[in-house]
């Protein structure tokens, strides 16, 4: 079985990894030169919206998927006129714009943050004087890692926030206090069969995912599984999506959704019966989906910038580790690290061991 | 780093899969024009002997290792002159020659069935006399999988059996009446330290490997350890080492080593904190060695001949499914299936579905 890829970063390169035990090929499309995912399978250089690289592609592929959401949804469709594409297009077009994800929250009873669609400075103005203020200011689409955003904490930073986020539709979002960051990724099949995996419980430096921890029996595991469920059936999904969320107290508030793997969910290549990887190949490619269960304690780091010295890493017992093989760059992810070990001993050990080593390359 | 392999088989494939997440590439030597290592890394065309092939090998590569034992020792030789080569081309010696394993087992003390050296009908017949029938007389090279080899249960097999095996030199080995065969999967790293794996417990059909199963607190566990501890210090041994063993009560009688990963360890992909494969490449690399400890409860079969169909496989939970992507024909290992669950019902249950599964393609 062969898989088409639009894009070649590290979640492609972790998706062809993935398919490889199962007999499956991975056929990337990707403009950039030096692409990670080079490695793990055929590469066609070529932009995502050229249509004879995009042909070339669907040729010799039995399905296609794509590591981010990113890509235009003109690309996705026409693909579809030739092979099975997942996850479908309208999640695409939903997890590209703030306004419509957040409505789809609403529609399907999922608390959000207060939310407001801004097209004016004038629909700002209103918005601010309902929601009131500390609240964030994103445009629609295009944002990613803390940009395209504006926290206004006062009626000062109000005046030119929509003039400064380049007068686009956005919206505006209400403050919301919480306990924790969490995250669920879930898998469905072609034919509406679901599954969860444990919640993931993220910490983030810089508007970076710093940190994710896959929690044991998190008291809000069922109702994230509820909420995730709903989405999963409203969009007739297939594939892995990943919806984060804030947790307070006993309640959940959805924050976003990724239509594909996540980098909270890089742990369950080591922690989990099957990894995130595998399971969107399975669901994409029509296969039974595999067992999400949790297996031992685990927790992931990511390696931004810079990566500690390879023999340092791997010295720690329980630690697995994941170069991207990426030319390294300040605030660029080219690498993981997973504690991952069946012992709260080891696990913790190597945990302690860990941070020290990250904050000394910080 | 890249890694040079000399051999392009499943065993290649699954180290160039293990080096990935490492950042490792791997580039193989195989002059089968399928080879099915080819997706994990790149394919040098050539033969095992071909200089002018080797010199591209090593010329691009930090480290080089094999996938087997039976490439020709001056290979290895001309590569060590190049860049470093493990394990060291003794260890390949004498495990390609059953008296050499068996004289390295005696000379440490290590148990070994009742053994002659053979080169002549009378050596046979001093042999049959001093160890008695039944016995099994075996070629000194080249034998696996049961080739090579013949069971003499009365006198009149003595008669002809020297001529039917090729007048090579041979062994005669005493019967073995043992309760299991066991195997006992290591490293050692550059630095001379040691890591073992939990012993496999392994079923064979037709002389081929079907069945392993990662024992719990195996009681000959910590004998095995030190008798597989002192081959690798008296070889000077540098990477992955099997050697089976015979249990009997509370007694281990070596049989033989293989020097290099080994389908009985297959298993530790899924079921241990580090996978032999990725073990072997942290030893030859003089990169720490990661734990061996096992995780969960696991098992692998073999796929033999023919591939069941592969939603049946995926669909059992705890199920892991490796397609090698090769032809298959009668008596092949194409794939294998590792049954892995930290739940034991959740295993027992697999292992039986696997057991008919299996059962019903041969």
């Amino acid at each position: 079985m062969k898989i088409g890829v639009v894009g070649g970063g590290q979640l492609g390169r972790m998706i062809g990894m993935a398919g490889m035990p199962l007999g499956m090929r991975s056929v990337f499309l990707e403009p950039a030169p030096e692409a990670c995912a080079a490695q793990a399978g055929h590469m066609i250089k070529a932009d995502y919206t050229d249509h004879y690289a995009i042909r070339e592609l669907v040729n010799q592929c039995d399905a296609v998927t794509f590591e981010f959401e990113s890509i235009p949804p003109e690309t996705v469709e026409f693909i579809a006129q030739f092979v099975p594409v997942y996850p479908v297009a309208s999640s695409l077009k939903i997890a590209r714009d703030r306004w419509l994800e957040k409505s789809l929250f609403q529609e399907n009873q999922i608390p959000t943050a207060e939310v407001a669609d801004i097209s004016s400075e004038e629909d700002l103005e209103e918005a601010v004087s309902n929601i009131g203020l500390p609240a964030i200011l994103k445009t629609r689409t295009l944002g990613y890692d803390g940009k395209g955003q504006k926290l206004l904490k006062r009626e000062s930073d109000v005046t030119n926030a929509f003039k400064e986020l380049g007068e686009v539709p956005m919206i505006l979002e209400g403050f919301v206090d919480f306990d924790s960051e969490v995250s669920c990724i879930a898998v469905r099949g072609r034919d509406g069969s679901q599954a969860f995996y444990s919640l993931a419980e993220n910490e983030h430096r810089n508007g970076i995912l710093h940190k994710s921890i896959a929690t044991e029996d998190h008291p809000l595991q069922s109702l994230a599984e509820e909420y995730v469920g709903r989405v999963l059936d409203a969009l007739n999904y297939v594939g892995v999506i990943t919806v984060e969320f804030f947790a307070k107290g006993e309640k959940l508030i959805a924050n976003e959704i990724a239509p594909r793997v996540h980098n909270s969910g890089h742990w369950t290549i080591e922690g989990a019966e099957t990894s995130q990887f595998e399971n969107h190949l399975r669901a994409v490619t029509g296969l039974p989906l595999g067992s999400t269960r949790r297996i031992g304690h685990c927790a992931m780091y990511n390696l931004i910038g810079r990566l500690p010295p390879e023999s340092k890493i791997l010295e720690i017992p329980g630690v697995k580790f994941h170069n991207y093989v990426k030319k390294a760059k300040p605030g660029r992810k080219i690498g993981h690290v997973t504690v991952h070990s069946a012992d709260q001993k080891t696990y913790d050990d190597a945990c302690d061991r860990l941070d020290t080593l990250i904050q000394n390359i910080l």
